[in-house]
């Protein structure tokens, strides 16, 4: 993209033969319902093919900062969230800024009048809980101009700052874990492929199931339609179907976990003697629930807090954008894993 | 209060010898910063005892609706809030409106922050699941002219619509299930007093203790710092150092529940067979848990539901303030409640 740094709002009227104040509409969310969806679509456009950079004058039609950030979460029920939002909320304090939180749900037209929404409240900048690997939603949002952070998923092609956590190598500490406690047969219900956590947990499922020398065959993959308990249940259900040897689950997160211990109840099978379930998370109050979740723990309110400092340097233009930060996820053993059945390791999973 | 309809700006201003931008700048609250406290004060003194309506303005400043409405919610981790909140979203979405969340926290000042920064984003009304019982924060949003309800908690003296559940007899119906199982020492651990629901449901215990025949002796109460994990674990140690003989205890909610199995854990008693706990509000995933826990289910859904059609309503001025609508809450026996120890009433317990 060309970055012509005379271009104005006046060139990319002129270049159309709009009058400016159509521009000016199209450029503010609040603003753009009053143009018809065909003009605003030029529009935007013409302001891509200019190179014109709508940030600078979004900053200079604000007079002052709002000092407000912007939260968008896929799903405001998945208890992950609430480490993750104290972590924001935390860090944005100390510099004096209130987030405020929307949740976006799985519609895509929804997603995008929810983000219109803040925008026209004009926050500061945003951070995005709920991208997709391709996601269009994020090209709204650079057209816009806003400082954007993607916080726990990220794009595949990454033109914005992301935190994340290294979802291949925590799938993997899952696997090597279950093989070492004698188990061959070891299914994964994955997340929603279009979702970058989804994609590079089964990316990280495969690897490890090949390095550690289980056959494809071996490899019992099933997909979720959604992460939640329900979505779980049912996949869990297909999984137990199409490969009934499996002895361990690796579930694609912990409400896909919550939904297999479903399925086993309704099955009569008892978790762990018979069948062991691995979640992804470590979401709250996992170490109450019978058996406690084995799972992996990503640092929810780490990513937070280094979510939003990334979004204050970016509003504060002292942060470039494309710093991906990647933490380190770690294995938590609790009472839903054990040896498998009739196995000769069972002395081993003792001390495990 | 007098209500003369034709009260300007320009009057406060005269009525204080200030500039009428002076009291723009203190009825927008993106702008009082701008204005010292002590102007401040002042200009909204006046403001009430002139009976000028802020209102007023407010509506003929926007020039349109924002179609959003602020929800501020106590502390965003209780899982209690999700499903209340996809009842809000679920029916302001019928109308073409968008919540906007913000975390209140406990501190006073923090709320204040949050609220103006909702203001100033011009969300068109507030539902405020935050409320204490006699509540400053009210009186600035009272001041601002801006729809309010509150949800879950009431204040004291009701200014605004509110949708609660009957607390009294929620804590009534715990009671006297325990009281049926044979129980007669059972304690209370009391949600904070400066909430209704705190406040509701320690009146409910106290009046049911009465009304079952328990001696004012046998009614052990603690009070709780907060609604949490950990203040429930903190006041359940107490409550068995003050009143070793308890066989069963109401808890103010389910986290101060969940507090009661971490204490009960600690100290190796075992739920239910030497101690009976019922929780409060039956938040998502208590059936999970271990022992899977007796509750109050209060309908968190329909609340949020009933709070949007207010604040709906309230927003484009079909519905008068001062609507109170109360929802029946309703026992659920799970496993952490049975006959206490020792009982001639086994068999009972049984059938119940």
């Amino acid at each position: 993209m060309s970055q012509r740094k005379n271009i104005t709002q006046k060139d990319v009227a002129q270049a159309l033969g709009v009058h400016s104040s159509t521009v000016s509409r199209v450029m503010n969310p609040d603003t753009r319902h009053m143009v018809s969806a065909e003009v605003a679509q030029r529009v935007l456009k013409a302001v891509r093919e200019l190179g014109y950079r709508p940030n600078k004058i979004a900053s200079t039609l604000r007079t002052r900062r709002s000092n407000t950030v912007g939260v968008i979460l896929p799903d405001i029920s998945n208890p992950v969230f609430p480490p993750m939002l104290s972590g924001i909320e935390d860090t944005l304090a100390e510099k004096g800024y209130v987030p405020l939180v929307a949740n976006a749900g799985r519609d895509r037209a929804r997603q995008r009048l929810v983000i219109d929404q803040m925008l026209g409240r004009q926050v500061d900048g945003l951070i995005l809980a709920a991208v997709e690997r391709r996601d269009r939603i994020l090209d709204h949002c650079l057209e816009e101009g806003i400082p954007v952070v993607a916080v726990n998923r990220s794009e595949d092609i990454g033109r914005v700052s992301s935190v994340v956590s290294d979802d291949r190598l925590g799938m993997r500490l899952a696997v090597e874990y279950l093989v070492g406690l004698g188990h061959r047969r070891i299914g994964h219900i994955a997340g929603p492929q279009t979702i970058s956590t989804g994609y590079m947990r089964k990316l990280g499922f495969i690897e490890s199931a090949r390095s550690c020398g289980l056959a494809d065959d071996e490899c019992c993959i099933v997909e979720c339609s959604a992460y939640s308990r329900e979505a779980g249940r049912v996949a869990c259900t297909e999984l137990l179907l199409k490969f009934p040897s499996v002895t361990a689950i690796a579930a694609g997160n912990d409400l896909i976990a919550l939904g297999c211990y479903d399925t086993l109840r309704e099955q009569g099978r008892v978790c762990p003697d018979e069948i062991s379930v691995v979640g992804y998370n470590d979401m709250p109050m996992l170490d109450l629930i019978a058996p406690p979740l084995t799972t992996i723990h990503i640092p929810l309110h780490e990513m937070g807090v280094q979510a939003a400092k990334l979004i204050l340097g970016s509003i504060v233009r002292t942060q470039k954008s494309g710093i991906n930060v990647m933490l380190r996820p770690e294995l938590v053993v609790r009472g839903s894993t054990a040896v498998p059945p009739s196995s000769p390791e069972t002395s081993r999973a003792i001390t495990t």
